[in-house]
């Protein structure tokens, strides 16, 4: 069974909490606070007349493949819509790309700290997860390439990378792809990249998509892309999502599982696509502000000589260290913790490691407020830290 | 693999007849031609201001969770809002069923002929899919219990139904619930009960839910009822679904799985909540109509010697068998045949069948559209067999 979500699993106490008058800030959950892009809210507007629902194709809806493909062209990524299907989420992306290149009693090679649910992903898929831990004194950067060939063997299939980075907001180097790439060049792998924060990068950084690099070194069929819109486009609860890949047995065996769900919402497809094909000033314009978001964390919890934190480099995460044990002290916000009515809640570290007993110390934290509510949100965290920690002494 | 879903495999044959200027109606795929309700069209409207679309809970909207059991309440299904999970469409439904109630290598039983994505679904969770024969020649109800007992064994976990079925109309009887639910007991298994044209009988006939009855027999623990909102209130492109069981340990499992894949679309629980509480006038509105329909399409079918069809007991779809193989002829429908620039498209019913070689020449028909259209899309099936048929001979 299934490891229960790190970032859900204290929805319970949080409500209990609201349900005493607390106001929680939520910094567990990448939700962030941006209302969605104007052409979306337009093109929503032009969809109330509507009368009826009707299934759209099962790999998407042609104009909305053909946008994606337009989106991925602006990046340096040359797909064309044909190579593209829709889904519902990067969920269904990820677990279209496992059925499609694995088989059961394969493995799956993951970094971790990583995306919580792959665990819940690999198990759903009959597939084993072989995780390596990034390094985390270098900023959660991957390890040599010799601890990572250590792990592969003839039941390794694939291997999955985030870039950039969900907990830690690490972002990839050129050279970190291209090891990862070479590697699955030489002993067969296919890559699968889950791009979902690409363009969210700061201080100046590149963010070239595996894809592209892979095609300089003619490994692009061995890329699976996959891809959400929810925060570079701020429409989390569109579920819209894509798998992309220049390998046509991939796509076609993508196709087929496509066509056993029928389709994904017509709805969400009709309102995000004119956006979509013209979306890179506005992803320029929310990462600035998450720029300013995490220089404005990054400085407050340095101050705290109890926390310890890299830098975040992209996407809108931070994996702090902590002095106590993260899961105990972000539950402990939630039932136990308030000053003048107010708490913060996070997402215990621990649930972002593949292994068991790592990351006790850790909490995600999710810059996803404005400024003013997220340096509140921090002031909370920091002291509510001080209280937990003079209690236990 | 999974094998090709037969209601679309035909879709390339069916554009490029578009694309030559040939009017295809459409009797392949479970598609009404029904505008939404108004209730639905009307929440969409009030829609028209909003200016984000954040995550939904991941088990589903409170509201649109206390909606389902309220509708359930009214057709006898004694839920609470917190043993009902909306997901997205019946697909998901039916995916969080297998995976919380089978392990990898179990058996599922399953009728056939049965809906055609069954066999996709058991290899993407890794089960074995042990599919029982119904009786044709009794309006394909179910074989006497010996037939389906004889093929249990250690490994068979669970039984999945689907009532009204797809793709022959059959509407099981009391007493063949009342058969099943015995032998779950006796051989502790689970019943998947895929109710998703629930209420859609015709001739006066009753459509008790498996809940319904399983629980007068105190057996509801072992009820998985997976739901559809896309037929009875016509919302197909929706993608609304649910899991609804009174049986905690599956609840929790689910709600495990379900938070692995965040949320289903926001937007779609919000439009079809108020509508689905509400919503027995509206399908007792629409099961009239398709009764009517049932009537006329087996009227003109029935007066042709060469094809063979039982009385359609619910839902909208017919299995009849031809003097022809069905696939061959109906892609010869779409790629060779049209009279005054008008063909129609069935789906082969080959694809209906789990078992290798059986159905060869059937076709299923979903009679999804209004009568004087339907009354011709017939007639071109018809014209069109008698054509097939001269030039074969």
């Amino acid at each position: 069974m299934a490891p229960q979500s790190p970032i859900r699993k204290l929805v319970a106490f949080s409500d209990a909490a609201k349900e005493r008058g607390i106001d929680v800030y939520h910094l567990n959950i990448g939700q962030p606070d941006f209302e969605m892009p104007e052409p979306i809210q337009k093109e929503l507007q032009n969809q109330v007349k509507r009368k009826s629902l009707p299934y759209a194709a099962s790999p998407g809806l042609a104009k909305t493949r053909q946008a994606w493909a337009t989106y991925y062209q602006a990046v340096n990524i040359n797909l064309t819509p044909e190579q593209v299907i829709i889904t519902t989420g990067g969920t269904e992306a990820i677990m279209l790309a496992l059925w499609t290149v694995l088989d059961e009693g394969d493995s799956l090679i993951a970094f971790e700290p990583g995306y919580a649910n792959y665990a819940g992903y690999a198990i759903q898929t009959g597939l084993k997860l072989i995780p390596i831990a990034a390094q985390e004194k270098k900023g959660f950067h991957l390890p040599p390439a010799e601890q990572i060939i250590r792990k592969i063997d003839r039941k390794t299939k694939a291997i999955i990378v985030t870039n950039p980075n969900n907990p830690t907001g690490t972002v990839l180097t050129p050279a970190e792809i291209d090891l990862i790439i070479e590697i699955a060049k030489k002993y067969d792998l296919f890559i699968i990249a889950d791009e979902t924060y690409r363009g969210l990068v700061f201080d100046g950084r590149k963010n070239p998509s595996f894809y592209t690099q892979a095609k300089a070194k003619k490994a692009e069929k061995r890329v699976i892309i996959v891809d959400s819109l929810s925060k570079r486009l701020n429409v989390c609860g569109a579920r819209l999502g894509a798998l992309a890949s220049a390998n046509q047995e991939v796509i076609s065996a993508a196709n087929k599982l496509a066509q056993n769900r029928l389709c994904v919402a017509t709805l969400e497809q009709e309102i995000v696509t004119s956006m979509l094909a013209n979306c890179l000033s506005y992803v320029e314009k929310i990462k600035n502000q998450y720029q300013k978001r995490r220089d404005l964390l990054y400085h407050l919890l340095d101050q705290e000589p109890t926390i310890k934190l890299t830098k975040p480099e992209g996407a809108f995460y931070t994996l702090p260290t902590l002095p106590v044990e993260g899961e105990k002290f972000s539950k402990w916000l939630l039932t136990d913790f308030n000053e003048n009515g107010e708490t913060v809640m996070v997402a215990p570290g621990s649930g972002f490691y593949f292994t068991p007993n790592k990351g006790k110390n850790q909490i995600r934290v999710a810059y996803v407020l404005e400024e003013i509510k997220l340096a509140r949100a921090v002031e909370l965290l920091v002291k509510g830290l001080r209280v937990y920690q003079a209690k236990k002494s």
